[in-house]
């Protein structure tokens, strides 16, 4: 690890149901906004993190294809999967090729275009970030293992319907200020309690929904960011990813997330920093019960109190660590291949002053955490002004 | 690029139908292999070098998976897909973890189980390698795609049936001495010219077959090499790594192969190392007249000469640049994410004088060139005796 790295360029689109637009069109408009945000003239790789565009799009070979429609050929483009976790994970070998000198210019994008097939064949693709043997082929999708930690949570620690709710409730209220979320409708804790009921006690309220979309950022060694055009850097200081069963039912606690939480402390040891020090987090809220999980892995709230984050205020944006100010995968949508992507630019965002209504003050240092399936797999990465 | 990186350790099984065998029960029988031939006691890291787990297998989330039925939870594990190149992709990316300094021992392994679906879906899984929009769609397969491409050749270079079938016979008389290949039988330049016709000119004994397998190698610092088993350590001292239209239309000329060239160059230049130093090869002969043009590609034949390489017996095992002495993807088997590292196990097991019947005399500097599609995407590796 010899260079600092920096995101000097962010970019994604509107995201939401892109019937008009293909795979690659998709990510194109990403990648180009991204390519003009930071001003440079070239890129020397890509990495793309995408999930299943070969359940969803039939498609594989996936860099390739993206960096010839970006008329990049032949510069060298890897696609990173793992399964939610594909954006976040190809944020990390994006920053590694910087770090380890092989190259300069790094653009990540993620993308996931998840309309092209019907709602039952999306629910197979994304059932196949579960065990095909062990979950899957018992019948297994992915609103009931979430449901099963749910009902654990709050048969553990007395987690309420209220409290799970009130995430959705803040997530959407975040998105409201947020042009790029699918879903800026403000919603209220009865709206979801009362909503179609998907697996108990989760209801559709409390689920990501099905999304297109595409994010992109530019890396570049924190040394030469002052080259390009004239936004704050951000340096990326803290990097943590670890893996853990893909099945939930091996889990000693299936409402812990060990991979959350050694991810963190690698991210944290890296950077230098305590759950204290962030002032901002985008965390992976796939449904409610989700971010309720992560908050408590990642150290910010005790283990089991994390139902009170949202209810009390605590991480709305005028609270003390506000979380998901994007809107969250809840609201703002879960392309998943992008949404660990899409996470690092809310931070970037923040970071530069140039989120808008949704600005939380003097924000200099965030974290972002990208989750795969029920926790197979976790990225972490700690963002900090650099300047 | 701080660090030289050393192979010091391969795994594979004996490819084939493994109808007995789940994917993860291939990957761990192959990795373990590798850590037992290594010598070593723990892995840092992984890379899985997978092309469609999700088309042939409803399983994506792969990395994740596989580190936990190898025992490594929560180690860092990472899937790489670039189609049929996914394995050769995977070595890069270990070896860029281990020069980037973040990590010392890094197990990268590729895993395709392809007969858990029939041959329709077999085929679609394959063909999202080629554009789903403007190849597949139109009732284009890579067969298809390969034929055209020796069709051309033929035309413009005067390359015989004769020819094409030689690579074939030669690759299977190679693979009659690897007891890990699933057609170890020799075949004759009649058996190829009266096999099954599958798309004029190519025959289904110039086709790579489907093939469940996997292969993992052990990558570490050359420094820290000699701390483990006293294999000679085998150094990549040449990565490349280029990309291209994955639509064989959009190419100027399809029987050329611009990544393949770009990534050769790139492998040279970083080894310092020309052509005719290279002692053996193994290439991705996914079809007959594949061989003939990377060959050409590498500038290790004449441009429109590739014909007369095996049909010469310059690329046996007794000529003088031995060309695919594993069989190759044509007689070895084509598990696609594992053939990459496979290539590698090959050379490697050939400079550390332990390939038996099959051996080079005084093997010490091979290459190896792992493609995707039609040529979309392509990672060159050179390798050397490190004492």
């Amino acid at each position: 690890m010899n260079r600092d790295v920096a995101v000097i360029g962010v970019g994604m689109n509107h995201w939401g149901e892109l019937w008009e637009k293909s795979l690659r069109d998709i990510f194109v408009e990403a990648a180009l906004a991204a390519i003009d945000d930071a001003g440079v003239d070239h890129i020397d790789a890509m990495y793309i993190g995408n999930m299943s565009s070969g359940l969803f799009n039939g498609q594989e070979h996936l860099a390739s294809l993206m960096a010839d429609y970006l008329g990049q050929s032949p510069i060298p483009a890897t696609r990173i999967e793992s399964a939610c976790a594909s954006g976040g994970l190809a944020v990390k070998q994006g920053c590694i090729e910087v770090m380890s000198g092989m190259r300069d210019i790094v653009l990540v994008g993620g993308v996931e275009k998840m309309t092209d097939v019907g709602t039952d064949e999306a629910t197979f693709a994304l059932a196949s970030a579960a065990d095909q043997t062990y979950e899957v082929y018992q019948g297994v999708t992915f609103p009931g293992l979430y449901a099963m930690i749910a009902r654990m949570h709050m048969e553990k620690y007395g987690t309420t319907r209220e409290q799970l709710a009130q995430v959705a409730v803040k997530n959407h209220y975040h998105a409201s200020m947020n042009p790029m979320a699918q879903y800026p409708q403000k919603i209220t804790i009865e709206d979801v309690i009362h909503s179609v009921m998907i697996a108990d006690p989760l209801r559709i309220l409390d689920c990501s929904p099905i999304t297109d979309g595409a994010a992109a950022i530019i890396l570049c060694p924190l040394e030469m960011a002052h080259r390009f055009k004239n936004h704050i850097p951000v340096k990326i200081s803290g990097i943590g990813h670890a893996t853990d069963s893909i099945a939930l039912h091996t889990r000693e606690d299936p409402t812990a997330l060990p991979a959350t939480t050694a991810a963190a402390r690698k991210a944290y040891k890296m950077a230098d920093k305590k759950p204290e020090d962030i002032q901002l987090l985008e965390v992976h809220d796939c449904f409610t019960i989700a971010e309720i999980c992560v908050l408590e892995a990642l150290g910010i709230m005790e283990k089991g109190r994390g139902g009170e984050a949202a209810a009390s205020g605590l991480t709305w944006l005028d609270g003390k660590i506000p979380v998901n100010t994007s809107g969250g995968l809840k609201a703002k949508g879960h392309p998943v291949g992008a949404t660990g992507v899409a996470q690092i630019i809310e931070i970037v965002t923040q970071i530069r002053g140039e989120a808008g209504d949704r600005q939380v003050d003097k924000a200099r240092i965030g974290l972002t955490q990208n989750m795969g399936g029920s926790g197979g797999s976790t990225v972490v990465h700690i963002l900090e002004a650099a300047q």
